[in-house]
């Protein structure tokens, strides 16, 4: 592990606020410690000469520790912390509540505490957290009831009794944990920090978290993309709905950002997102102790039929697909089964089967190259000994070194077999959906494994100028930009209609003659954004009609709203729609990853069936290109329905081009290109609406 | 219950092929009857004097049973379902295999027995049956290892070993059953057998059931429907996905009917369909024990702010929503709850909560008229006592007489309080998303039991100018029809387009004379499908050109395929695009189902986006109706993006006129009205293609 090392493996360990008083925090922590810590532990507290018999001292100056775990009231704990720091002690742990969740005393308390932790560079867990455990040592710095069994996942969660829950249950079924923290406020380290400190820890196979909300976007994206090519990282991040979302925010006291964000950001970190909690240890009990598949094609081994159906509809909903056996396979299925049953995948090798005949068709599956992965799926039999089964198919996965996963169906029957399962790490499930669920979860995190993340392109641009088109809204109150902006778009390369924007109506007809055909004019100004509504959008136009056209459109904007303040008239070349798809590029801020890119296919398709698609900028060439390919109506831009291909480089470019823009300009709050047109020839942005804060510029 | 009601309660049960031949199906299915049945046995096998000390009779003829249990060898089955039915005895379940699940022979062999079973009035179970239980009189007339616990499920299921792994598994998990019946081959009692008798029986609360195919499909919904005004029915059909239904096909060796008739068909006979043993079981348990909701509005209580988001998220996936509290109840929390907690729902009572806080604040949520469901959901605490809180659960749970659905975290500790519950109908999860997913049941199974199922309009149509139409197919090779058949949508009241098909020049432009503004012609020709290619559709064309547009059309046709079948020219008015919908409307055959009818809009949206819905015919106008709203694009149809709505009754009507059309006439295969044009004012049927099986006319 890195820095955070000595977090988990203190020498010795400081209670400050140790007691033995009935009921309280600091008489928990202290138990927990003496039951079980390899380490010493010191108790700091002036009021004892010792707590339990062990030796106290007066401040945590005098404890010779490397943690402190600070107990006492909110009002001393910043100056137990700093009294730490000075005594050259690197890891605090902050129990106590009352600071940033209980209102602005609270909060300038933490503030203040963050100030201590950054002074003497500590290691800060907390405040307002459940403690820490570390199963290698024993340590248990916590005061919830139960400690973790030994195990190689390692688990953080930003609610403490969401781990007391987990412990006593994963007793229960045999789920031991490496590491164990209790987030708490997060003042100092987050979740970034401690997946990046389990990903260097060999000891430590699967990270798994509970987390309401991300604190650094970017940053959890970098650390997680790095820590998952090798450690796999599963998650349930509540707040998914519109009514979680409120409640993890009057929970936590933090504005959520949105779900879009929190899903494109996980995903492009590489994050097993869980939906419940079921998932999640479903998901992490195979990560932790089963190979990946080579490839995503299962065998399905089974004594009943109708099962080996579900079976196989489970493996349909997944990413997965059920193998075709070569024809050695096919063959030696055809001598050794019964004619009852079925050589194809699911194999049904009938209800009569003993265990001679599963072990050798379980073999025989699991030598097959087509085969990535095999499910055992059994009814109970009067000829089949489950516990006999179980150690087969242990010794089977083994050999073949080939995920299996177990659906031994039955009650009381399967007990014995399952915990030889469970203890190979095999989990037994009852429901086939569930034991291809953890197959399903070793595919996705194999290819996330796999995964080159590519760098964002740096295109050649111009810079200045786009920093001098948004500084237009210095010192405006309305600082929303439409298309007087275009040139913005023009400044990092991304095409728009030929034209420009004119102040007087002879100016609109030199323009107009500079153009092929007819044009299309349009009134420019910050205060009418629907100019449609109004008469100001002219299609069609033929030179001869440009200039009273011009004079038309500046007269209906006058009537409309007197004191409008227009800039001009914008005259542009009319882009064939026809011929194109029309798309929408897009990009607003969210509080915990930054810009957010949204793109999606114009009109009904963004505004009525919500196909769209998001990332967290900046975004390399292979994640634009995705956005395009896996939106509901991609389709349309291959050419669905006999129509020609439209410019889907073009696209892909325009998406990685806005990225570069937003990413060099924090400055712009949202931005939408709306419509991209796209056809077979090229992509034109033909209008453009953003909005800029000046103070950032 | 109804005619089957001896099935499940005989007085006297004949076993005819008893014996007590180690590892036999006959010796298993003594040891079972002999064990807990409350009637008498019969053993019948001429080669013994006794089985088991109970005397034998040499044929079943001579057994005065009311119940034949028959498990000979299949050679000599047939006959002895002979004799029982000569004797008298009105219900037999073959046990023994070998019919039609094993090729030809068998197959004949199931027919011999179907037809003795018709002869004799037999209700007959199987063949290939595990058998059938019935807890009240302890009748468990199956081989398999384990006898179910009394409760009141109805479980039917296809596949005989999943029944045995249920019954292990329920008999651990405290899961009772009223009647548990092996389906078998289904050679003459179906599902729908089962579920009309079950509904009549006072002592099943839930039907539930394991499904590979349904037999009769429109009987099926028509049995659903009823029984389903009372009592819930949970099925998992398998063969949901494609791999999953040729593992189906193959296992049954039925052919297997399209999901898309299965979802809709179960969706219209009000039956839940659960996608997994998992969803099956949580669904069951509650319907069988909590009372249904007044309201879809949960209130959740917790001393864990985490897990309340988690709850909140699933809460949001589900159907149902998060509770907003009257004024009475938040002053309620104001003045109870602590400071830090939160009294808007979830609510969070803070981990510091007794049992006493949590029993008042659970009371209080369920007094108020706002909430129609609870969720109890805790971690554990030093201060709260799990199995006080069940029994306070329990006992307001049934004082306020509203669903209540528990997630008592944790392992070891919640194991007493978690039997509680379970024994008082609340099923306990770790997982909040479980614990929603059975209020979710509950709430739907609500809305299904206060269906109102209107009857079919019957429109006046012309059924014999329809049958004229159709008939045109008599005699020809190719049964197809195209727009020469358009007159058959006029003669059911749909409309078509002005206009007429031709065989002359000059008639068509006597047609075109008629109709005003320019016209379309097309080609008409069974063996000219796709008449755009082959330049074989004008559009637009004006009067003056109609004569030669004729002649032209027919040269192409005549130049592409010399021997072509021409049947004229269709001259038919031009249908303004622009102000409307293209819609698609249309029908296949279903195996199970019969009539399935589909609807969706045009292009892109069937085809690539596959926004389509099916419906089983004949559909009552709220169907037709559902239909058009339940699609992703139907906002497309009530005047999204600033449009006007268009004519949605008239959509509606079209879609229940087909519907009565394809029912009058089983002879016709399929049929699409593609595109039926929706405007404002009305709806227009553009074109049509059908199949007609002439022998069903």
């Amino acid at each position: 592990m890195g820095e955070l090392s000595e977090l988990f493996v203190p020498r010795r360990v400081a209670v400050v606020g140790a007691t033995e008083r009935e009921g309280s925090v600091g008489r928990a922590i202290m138990e927990n410690l003496i039951d079980d810590f390899d380490g010493d532990v010191v108790p700091v507290n002036p009021k004892y000469d010792e707590v339990f018999g062990v030796p106290a001292v007066a401040g945590v100056g005098e404890s010779d520790a490397d943690l402190a775990i600070v107990v006492v009231p909110p009002h001393i704990a910043v100056q137990a912390v700093r009294e730490a720091g000075e005594a050259g002690i690197r890891n605090v742990v902050v129990i106590t509540a009352g600071f940033g969740e209980t209102g602005s005393e609270g909060a300038s308390r933490e503030q203040e505490l963050t100030e201590v932790a950054e002074a003497y560079d500590l290691n800060l867990v907390g405040p307002n957290s459940l403690g820490v455990m570390s199963t290698p040592t024993g340590m248990n710095a916590t005061f919830g009831p139960e400690n973790a069994m030994a195990g190689e996942m390692s688990f953080m969660s930003q609610s403490g009794a969401f781990i007391t829950a987990v412990l006593d249950w994963a007793n229960d079924q045999g789920i031991g944990f490496k590491d164990v923290v209790s987030l708490g406020n997060k003042a100092v380290l987050d979740e970034a920090d401690f997946i990046d400190a389990w990903g260097d820890d060999e000891d430590t196979s699967v990270i798994i978290g509970y987390l309401e909300g991300i604190s650094e976007g970017r940053e959890f994206i970098d650390t997680a993309r790095e820590v998952t090519q090798d450690t796999p990282i599963v998650l349930v991040k509540s707040g998914r709905t519109d009514a979680g979302a409120q409640a993890a925010s009057s929970h936590t006291g933090t504005i959520a950002g949105s779900d879009q964000a929190y899903e494109a950001g996980l995903e492009q970190a590489g994050v097993i997102r869980a939906e419940s909690v079921q998932e999640l240890f479903d998901a992490a009990r195979v990560l932790e102790s089963q190979p990946l598949p080579d490839s995503d094609d299962v065998a399905v081994i089974t004594n009943a039929g109708g099962p080996g159906v579900m079976t196989t509809d489970a493996v349909g909903d997944s990413r997965l697909s059920m193998a075709s056996f070569t024809d050695e396979t096919l063959d030696e299925f055809s001598e050794t089964l019964p004619e009852e049953g079925n050589i194809y995948n699911p194999v049904d090798i009938v209800g009569d089967a003993d265990n001679e005949r599963f072990r050798n068709a379980l073999d025989v599956a699991l030598a097959d190259e087509n085969v990535g992965s095999a499910i055992v799926l059994t009814c109970p039999t009067a000829v089949l000994d489950y516990d006999e089964l179980a150690a087969d198919t242990v010794e089977l996965q083994e050999r073949h070194d080939k995920p299996v996963a177990a659906c031994f169906m039955g009650g009381e029957r399967v007990k014995p077999a399952a915990e030889v399962l469970t203890e190979a790490g095999i989990p037994n499930y009852f429901d086939p959906a569930r034991a291809v669920g953890g197959l399903d979860a070793l595919s996705r995190f194999r290819d996330i494994s796999e995964r080159e993340y590519d760098r964002p392109t740096t295109f050649d641009v111009d810079e200045e100028r786009a920093r001098e088109i948004l500084s237009d809204v210095e010192g405006r109150e309305d600082t929303r930009l439409g298309v007087e902006a275009m040139d913005l778009l023009d400044a990092y390369g991304i095409e728009t209609p030929q034209g420009d924007i004119v102040d007087a109506p002879e100016d609109a007809l030199t323009v107009a003659e500079g153009i092929e055909g007819n044009v299309v004019m349009k009134i420019v100004s910050p205060d009418i954004l629907h100019k449609s509504d109004i008469g100001g959008v002219k299609v069609g136009v033929p030179n001869e009609e440009v200039f009273d056209a011009y004079e038309d459109l500046v007269t209906r904007a006058r009537n409309y709203q007197p004191d409008a303040n227009i800039i001009g008239v914008q005259v542009q070349e009319m882009v064939d729609l026809d011929s194109g798809v029309e798309t929408i590029v897009g990009m607003n801020k969210d509080p915990q990853f930054g810009p957010l890119l949204m793109f999606g296919l114009g009109g009904i398709f963004v505004e009525v069936l919500e196909d769209t698609t998001f990332r967290v900028a900046p975004v390399a060439e292979s994640e634009a290109r995705e956005m395009t390919e896996e939106i509901d109506s991609a389709p349309l831009l291959r050419g669905a329905r006999g129509r020609d291909p439209v410019d889907v480089d073009g696209v892909t470019e325009t998406i990685q081009r806005l990225s570069q823009l937003v990413t060099d300009f924090p400055a712009i709050l949202e931005l939408d290109i709306n419509p991209l047109v796209a056809t077979p020839d090229g992509v034109k942005a033909v209008d453009v609406r953003l909005t800029v804060d000046p103070d950032q510029l």
